[in-house]
């Protein structure tokens, strides 16, 4: 199976790694034998029809910044022209998410599908603008399309609604999304301001490059797209959703909600509307994380309320997602 | 597919319901006609090979205490008659759970085996006392065997982990799998004594007719094995698990915990060794959960710890949990 991999940051890394120690494993299991013909990041490529070298990547990107001088010379073919001349039978887009236009990922998501390859996206921007067209488009190029990694990093949280409840009816859903700002939100509760909370998560490397997308709720909006869509076959966008970030939780609310025995959370939830918004929740509601932990609580006919919880993010998680996906085409594409 | 149903109590009449208020949308969705062609209880059966009427079992049992009067007369065909000689496609296990000899549920299943019928059980004694030689049975018989419904009732705590965790190794896990003492455990926290929390509880029905099941261990212990096996690999049965129940559980240790921040729990562990004892947990851990609620965190290699938390048992749940072990086994017979 020849992968081509857009973008080498934390998680492509991660995932090169994490390819390379379970290949005997992979390959005794699942049959599976992946191998990276193709890596590229902003710019330029590194290419190797017989499966690039992980440790020679990861050695190159450190020192020069770029996968570019792989093999020695510069190489800077662009994702683009990659993906539309390889051969390979997945692409895997782990670029930036943006929600302005989803570029690049949405082209190289689009020329994936296009040239048949199966698509695996940890990158929300494109579904967050575009799901039901690129559902569409996978579908009328038989292609298969999986983004277990955008909810929830390495909790199948996706997997779970999809398949572990199939037979039921979910109703209805909220979520604790944005791992930094239920971070940033429990410090407050802890008696920090929220300046002094925004800094402390920048700190430890939590808070995106641009802050907008966990502090106004963007992040957390992108992921309720994608809910809605797989699980509840809704067939809406990013503007479908009432969107309200943390800038203006104050420390009097947040007060007010611990003496009520309750803690603001941003909950993004499906239940007839689409909403991400500061919400008080019952301390004892198994909903009610803490840190940086990602939760979500799926009410269905029959069974009840389900919570499940998990870290949201991380470069090793996301990988591990990244990897079920790969095993889920494989098993997929050889049922055919 | 034509069903005998052993057990017509609360799980049983609950899933004859849900079958019929289901009935178009199975047979949309799923190509599910499914028909129940039997019910026993202990004092005789109720047969109909173009399928039961649902209302009128549950009049019948309610009115004579038994299903024995469907047809009028009396029918006392025993349970094991009726498994050897009628024609079905799947048997249902809900007859009471003992931890004795599994008795009479174990020889229904191995019967039902034997004639090649599928089995579906949500009665935890067999699986406790003989899981590895009931797997076996099943793989000899090359019958499918689902009990979805033994572990966590209609949370898929079974199917989540060996399912939505493929492609992953679950290294360890501890859960509080018995809703009854998380429940008493929960108001003595809240200052009631051992003695008026477990009259609470018996008041509102949780309390198992053998109270043993709950207090010493015995119900947890049995769903410890079921975890063990189905998503360890081990070939474990009762006798394996190192069990302490609740009743030596002092207030002054709760007290002692709860200053600590921490709660106890009856936590059934998985790791190294299988262990069902009360415990304290930090009252943060997401797996410290309150009430009659069950949670389990598994931990795997990669994606750190999850949890899942959701109502333990209830007659709709179970049976939600059957119907979708039905959908399963539908699934997979037709792909072979």
């Amino acid at each position: 199976m020849r992968i081509i991999l857009c973008g080498f940051g934390v998680v492509g890394q991660s995932f090169a790694k994490l390819l390379e120690s379970r290949s005997e494993d992979l390959y005794a299991r699942y049959g599976l034998k992946p191998r990276i013909v193709c890596v590229f990041d902003r710019k330029g490529s590194a290419n190797d029809p017989s499966g690039l070298d992980t440790s020679k990547l990861i050695d190159v990107k450190k020192k020069y910044g770029s996968v570019n001088r792989y093999s020695g010379a510069f190489d800077n073919t662009s994702g683009t022209q990659n993906i539309n001349n390889l051969e390979a039978e997945v692409l895997i887009e782990a670029t930036e998410s943006n929600y302005k236009d989803a570029e690049p990922g949405m082209t190289h998501i689009i020329d994936a599908m296009k040239r048949g390859m199966h698509v695996i996206s940890v990158n929300k921007g494109p579904l967050a603008l575009a799901f039901p067209s690129l559902m569409e488009l996978a579908d009328y190029n038989r292609v298969l399309f999986r983004f277990s990694g955008t909810v929830g990093g390495g909790t199948p949280i996706l997997d779970f609604a999809k398949n572990s409840l199939r037979g039921e009816r979910i109703v209805s859903f909220d979520g604790i999304l944005n791992g930094t700002t239920n971070y940033i939100l429990t410090n407050m509760a802890d008696g920090m301001s929220f300046d002094d909370a925004l800094d402390d998560a920048k700190k430890k490397g939590y808070v995106e490059a641009d802050e907008s997308l966990d502090l106004d709720g963007l992040d957390a909006a992108a992921k309720l797209v994608i809910l809605a869509n797989w699980i509840m076959g809704m067939k809406v966008t990013m503007p479908d959703i009432k969107r309200t970030g943390i800038r203006n939780v104050d420390s009097d609310e947040i007060k007010h909600a611990t003496e009520k025995n309750c803690a603001i959370k941003l909950i993004a939830s499906c239940n007839k509307e689409l909403i991400v918004a500061p919400k008080a929740i019952a301390a004892d509601d198994p909903l009610c994380v803490s840190g940086t932990l990602n939760a979500i609580s799926f009410t269905s006919e029959q069974s009840g309320t389900q919570t499940i919880i998990g870290r949201g993010a991380g470069g090793i998680e996301t990988a591990s997602s990244i990897l079920r996906d790969l095993i889920d085409i494989r098993n997929e594409s050889t049922k055919t």
